[in-house]
């Protein structure tokens, strides 16, 4: 991927504003040729002036340059960006703020003194979205981790970000309520909100975007600003809350979440199915979908994916080595969830498939489900070395171009020589490759990521479903969108919100 | 409302660059204070010299300067703003054009000439939305009004911004599809764009904001992007998308639309009951949700407006005249459909309901939700003399505070003396109030807007849930969101985009 870093949004950002004077701009666009170059200033002197102040604000246990925790806020093994140890990009210092207040008093001194900003909760992101490429501050949430409220009759809470979704569903099961966006299970409603990630509860009740109804953020000058009330609905002014989910950073920092809940429906099936090819599987999703029928979850995951399962024994059962459905239907009612469980299990059979495992207690239902749960970690575990990487990339299309961009995706993989398997979102024509690669063999997943990227944005989809540009899909950017969309975002990234980040 | 047009977002909208030059902006933000006059040129001169490019681009039968059109292009009659003929706020002329490019060509003479453009396309809205404050352009997209493609395996469509929503859904139906925001039944695409509206189907759906992909917008200086492909999901940069949904039209034209489309549910079941009070009604439905029934909508109405139903006849049933719930229900299948209404029903009576109708077949269950639609003009139908008014209105608030601030708005409305009646979209914390009154008495009735509004905010709701704020909502947004929040909206509208338009 030649000129990966040319591109990207506000790979120019900049924190010095005497570029406003400068720009005479004649457009509602800002193109990357008009764009002022960055003054950061990560002098000795400078670091060591604003940790002076930094302690004045948060205390001196507050604040690290620790060589391990420079290291472990600059990248991890599963990262899709070419990240090492040895790469050396690394923050000069890491902060740890528990209020808003504080983050910022700290972004006015990074502001003031033109310091890079780089913001850090679970560290669960693919696309190097955390790696503090101009170095300088990251901030890390983690010590930002309360609930402050929760409203079950409102159904919404306000969290701090750097609470983990799991921690908060555990929370809010007391209530009977639950957070439905459901990525990796480290993430943290930071990062949630940065990459507007999903997961498999997508297809039935969206991706993050759909659930945050308010953030506190402090912009780049310092500014904190809340984006909205906590009414579930509401066409007062510009929607600024969305305008910063997906954002991954680059516009300001959330301190603050204010989130939709579901009531968690008290009954819940989960069922497993096998075809004998992918687009039978496809087939069956499809009919279900245009029959109305609404399911919780479905997921799709192929042959070489349940070997790896199996191979891996992660989990008790051993699975048929198949492209698999994985369903899950809920509902108020255990009488309707079945029976909408076996509806499907008819529309399934007449698609082709010969099995389908059923389970309604709680203690069968995960079993089942685990297989898909256990994806990521079943292909961990076929490294050989332990210098091998996995490369989690996914792509979405539209609905019926699902089928042919995964049958695309397996013949160039096979081709390739590398082990990679697909796990879907299937419902909504979002997919995962996860390619298994020694550190020498790079460029050739690279190129399978590449290619697979550039299929999809043909067949009018997207560079990323649902793990945001990063580092890594930035330079996609343009290709999908056209070079005035990508020219408009810049416009909002740097003449707006003055980005204080490196993404 | 005192100052009513002196801290709108876009009030000192600017259609001169210089400005950028002049600034030397030192934060994320943008105050009232710190933004530049507006330096428009209406002169008959400068609109002389522009009507002859009109006639280039788009031919003399696509332009208009007749007073009948300069009239209906400015106001109506069901408008909270305080518009009358008199007041003679019109457009100097109304453009149709057919095309994106003849759209841009457009706005690139009004971008040199520096003339305020409004776009224009049901003309259903009501807080003033069209209305052309600073006169120049008026463009009206109803000549734009073609279905491009609809693609029913993936479940979208794309539109241009004339069509409206109710005949879009009648092209849909023949393939089991529909789009499910319904606002009022003559808005059209665009103006549902612009003003993030919603409707009966926003419980179970969400709103305009949840339906729209992708758009084709034009931006002040005639770029035109698009801001996204089709992909269902997509965390691919910023969400532009959603940036112009709700933006009234103060960041671009919208010259086509792709939305997503909802399989349409094969059966469907309509019950209505009735409740000694407002609060056992609003008691039902919140236990309704918090079982985990999933309603397809639920309305309330109350005896004020049962009444006014009665009186206008306009529906073949005698309604009891009591606090009433509309409930639907709809679903892949008829039996499962009935099992849940079913348990409705009990829930109902649980709350002390003692009636609950209940159909199936298509034309009971029409007849029973006539009654719900026929709220606005059985309210017009009241007025006592052709120059009487119908003031309708809406605030959103948390889901627990609905009943209080039902309660406070039908006291507050008893006491004014004028009639007022309460419609409310129940599932999502937001109400409409009708209020009638002969012109003298306006400012009575902007008293009672004033003090709900005033208490939907106190209660962190909102000034507007599907109404947008337009001119006659806008001095509320600094209460409601904070004023470092209003001016970061301002430096999106006045920096980045450009603002054309005058709201």
């Amino acid at each position: 991927m030649t000129g990966l870093f040319s591109l990207g949004l506000a790979a120019a950002g900049v924190t010095s504003f005497a570029v406003l004077g400068q720009a005479s701009r004649q457009s509602s666009t800002l193109p990357l040729s008009g764009t002022p170059k960055i003054h950061h200033d990560t002098s000795a002197a400078n670091i060591k002036a604003a940790y002076e102040e930094f302690e004045q604000i948060i205390g001196n246990d507050h604040i690290s340059t620790e060589r391990t925790d420079l290291v472990t806020h600059s990248g991890s093994d599963y990262q899709s960006y070419a990240w090492s140890e040895e790469n050396d990009i690394l923050s000069n210092v890491i902060l740890y703020p528990e209020t808003t207040e504080q983050v910022s008093q700290i972004v006015k001194v990074c502001f003031r003194r033109r310091l890079p900003v780089t913001p850090y909760s679970g560290g669960t992101s693919i696309e190097g979205q955390y790696i503090p490429q101009f170095q300088g501050v990251s901030i890390d949430f983690t010590r930002m981790n309360q609930i402050k409220e929760v409203n079950p009759v409102d159904l919404d809470c306000t969290v701090q970000p750097g609470i983990g979704w799991v921690d908060l569903n555990e929370e809010l099961a007391s209530h009977g309520l639950f957070f439905p966006p459901d990525p990796g299970p480290g993430a943290m409603i930071g990062g949630m909100v940065g990459t507007g990630c999903s997961g498999t509860n997508a297809a039935a009740y969206g991706t993050m975007k759909d659930w945050v109804l308010s953030l506190t953020v402090v912009l780049a000058d310092g500014t904190i600003i809340q984006t909205r009330q906590r009414a579930r609905k509401s066409s007062a002014g510009y929607d600024l809350t969305r305008v910063f989910v997906g954002s991954e950073g680059t516009l300001g920092l959330v301190t603050e979440a204010t989130l939709k809940l579901a009531v968690k429906p008290p009954h819940e099936v989960v069922a497993v199915c096998t075809f004998p090819t992918l687009r039978a599987a496809a087939s069956a999703v499809r009919e279900v979908a245009s029959s109305g029928i609404q399911v919780a979850a479905v997921e799709i995951l192929d042959e070489v994916q349940m070997r790896n399962i199996n191979l891996a024994a992660l989990t008790r059962l051993k699975w048929k080595e198949e492209p698999t459905l994985f369903f899950k239907f809920a509902g108020s009612d255990d009488f309707i969830v079945k029976h909408i469980a076996k509806k499907v299990g008819e529309i399934t059979r007449r698609n082709g498939s010969s099995t389908y495992t059923f389970a309604s207690n709680e203690s069968e239902r995960n079993e089942l489900w685990s297989a898909r749960k256990a994806a990521l970690w079943s292909m961990l575990a076929q490294r050989q070395k332990p210098t091998d990487k996995v490369w989690t990339t996914d792509v979405a299309v539209p609905l019926s171009r699902l089928p042919d961009i995964i049958e695309f995706a397996k013949a160039d993989i096979e081709e390739s020589g590398l082990m990679g398997s697909i796990v879907g979102h299937v419902g909504d024509g979002n997919f995962h490759t996860l390619l298994l690669f020694p550190e020498e063999k790079r460029p050739i997943a690279e190129a399978v990521v590449h290619r697979m990227v550039d299929m999809a944005i043909e067949m009018k989809g997207t560079a990323t479903g649902e793990h945001g540009i990063g580092l890594v899909k930035r330079d996609y950017l343009e290709k999908e969108l056209g070079k005035e969309t990508v020219d408009a975002m810049r416009a909002v990234s740097i003449i707006l919100f003055l980005p204080m980040t490196v993404i």
